[in-house]
């Protein structure tokens, strides 16, 4: 399975997940516009690994400044994190990371060592996610039945992190533990992280996996003995709200109906604090040709309208539990403090 | 907008549906079976419609006999008869216009006068179900409120049906009426009905539509004001469950959740009063290749398995009403008397 982002030290190499599964091709670069430009296009997705990228775009702006005074290297950088901050505004990782390294670069330092420190920092970033991903797939895994059939909506894996997954890092542990998984992957209309890249890497890891239109989920509900669903999450504010990948809602709307348990599964740098509910979170609107479109095809007659919300949000009412590096938290949900108990 | 289905005389002409709306080609035959494939491959598709073309087939598989003794012509129909048949196993119409066809064969008269009355009894057929459209119009119109704002799922119009179609025709005698309609269109995966032919169909009638992927109505649901949901049937048993298009039962369990009335809308020959339950119905599983492509481009790796149902039964509970052509059904449905107080 090719890593989804590597630092090379002078540049970074992304795989540019759109074309997956069917072509593995990489973008390899210096420059922190065209990261940025990855992450618009969504070759690179996932709010953690888009954490995790922004943060090593940072590291390239650094490296590559021509500016040596103090003042205009730190002009410089943050005009890189501005650029950066612009890709996503759904994501709270994204603004995270970059609140993370805007920290270091106000650190009394030369610039050759806000260089090196901000590498550093990235690295860290990247470290953090991949032993988070752990941390995750141990508290998950322990809510998941010695045999047991599990809803999945998205991509929350090795190709959403820096590790193991967030919701997928669940699955796959719980597997490695010799748990008997079964897992009815969403397709996830309309770009089809499911059917491209989930059913592609559980495929790899030897779970058994059934693929589906998140049409079928309601279903597979009502005929399937299904003990959880696993979402990853994009953002959630302080009472728990949870936005993540559109169609999210929908589904636990479903298995609300069904009496089937739904746990949202994230890193605690996916809470936001500052947000009091789910209403405040900033849903993308991307071009509408991803739904008139499908797999690069046009499905739909011209001039016809067409809605493209990226994400929706799941009232905190309908989730039993958030996954998190620290644990699982239940409902009520109070994440007003989190970060400053942690810090 | 070109005709689904035209009865030439000695031939019909088919519109290839799975090209649409990109391309308008059409089948014309002579040969029953070749009407059958195009069942099968969903070329001619809607419970109505279905119903029409098979009864049409028989009339061209009596035209084509060269049976000159009356045994010899039941045998050669029958076996048409069942061809037709096991094309697809859910929708009930298809059952109940080919019993039509085989109760004219039965009729005590030569075969020359049997060739007529079954073309007869096809155009009857035909005549009927456009007509039949036309009054559930009428009775669902009435429900739509001046400013409706209308979820629909799949494709119930002029193209599944004899005449404007079934939910479809709600909406469009609602316009008709000057009532100020919206429509979000679900696309329906996985062959997407809704984004080829529903989209199609509205944009081309003027009336307002959006499409949507099937995962975000629920969305829309939470966030515009939604005033009914309205769906087709291929088949509703005795107590009023209905089996629908897959994506039906999720749909009408997020209008539940929403409070928004979710109505079913197809013709009295749709319910199967011999069915005491949906759990009855037969669903028919199909190619798992039509959930690994879209649009004909595979969009899942190799060998992922998928499932692929055509259909889904939405329980009646779940069910607001069912609009016919002989009124509005409120709950509790039943169905079990009800053909045999209408012959």
């Amino acid at each position: 399975m090719p890593k989804p982002v590597e630092w090379r030290g002078d540049a970074i190499r992304l795989l540019d997940q759109t074309r997956l599964p069917l072509t593995e091709s990489f973008i390899e670069t210096t420059d922190y516009r065209v990261v940025a430009d990855a992450i618009r296009s969504l070759a690179v997705r996932g709010a953690p690994l888009i954490g995790i990228t922004a943060a090593y775009a940072i590291a390239l702006a650094a490296r590559n400044s021509r500016e040596t005074t103090l003042a205009g290297f730190r002009s410089d950088i943050n005009a890189a994190i501005e650029c950066l901050r612009s890709t996503r505004p759904t994501a709270v990782n994204l603004f995270w990371s970059l609140r993370r390294m805007q920290h270091v670069l106000e650190r009394d330092l030369d610039v050759i060592a806000l260089c090196r420190a901000l590498e550093a920092e990235a690295k860290a970033i990247h470290t953090e996610d991949e032993e988070s991903c752990r941390r995750i797939g141990e508290a998950g895994s322990a809510l998941v039945p010695p045999v047991a059939t599990i809803i999945t909506h998205c991509n929350t894996g090795a190709l959403a992190t820096g590790g193991e997954g967030t919701a997928q890092s669940v699955i796959v542990t719980a597997v490695g533990q010799g748990k008997r998984v079964r897992v009815f992957a969403d397709e996830t209309r309309p770009l089809l992280q499911g059917a491209r890249l989930t059913a592609w890497e559980l495929k790899s890891l030897g779970i058994d996996v059934t693929l589906m239109t998140d049409s079928m989920a309601a279903w597979v509900m009502k005929n399937e003995h299904v003990d959880l669903v696993v979402v990853g999450a994009d953002r959630i504010a302080a009472n728990g709200d949870a936005a993540n990948k559109i169609g999210t809602y929908g589904l636990a709307v479903q298995a609300h109906y069904h009496g089937i348990p739904f746990y949202v599964v994230a890193p605690v740098s996916t809470i936001d604090p500052e947000l009091a509910s789910g209403d405040l979170i900033p849903i993308e609107e991307r071009n509408p040709a991803e739904v008139t479109h499908a797999g690069g095809i046009r499905i739909a007659p011209e001039n016809v309208r067409a809605i493209a919300p990226a994400f929706d949000v799941t009232p905190s009412a309908l989730i039993t539990g958030i996954i998190t590096d620290e644990g699982v938290y239940r409902p009520p949900f109070d994440f007003k403090q989190i970060h400053r108990s942690r810090r």
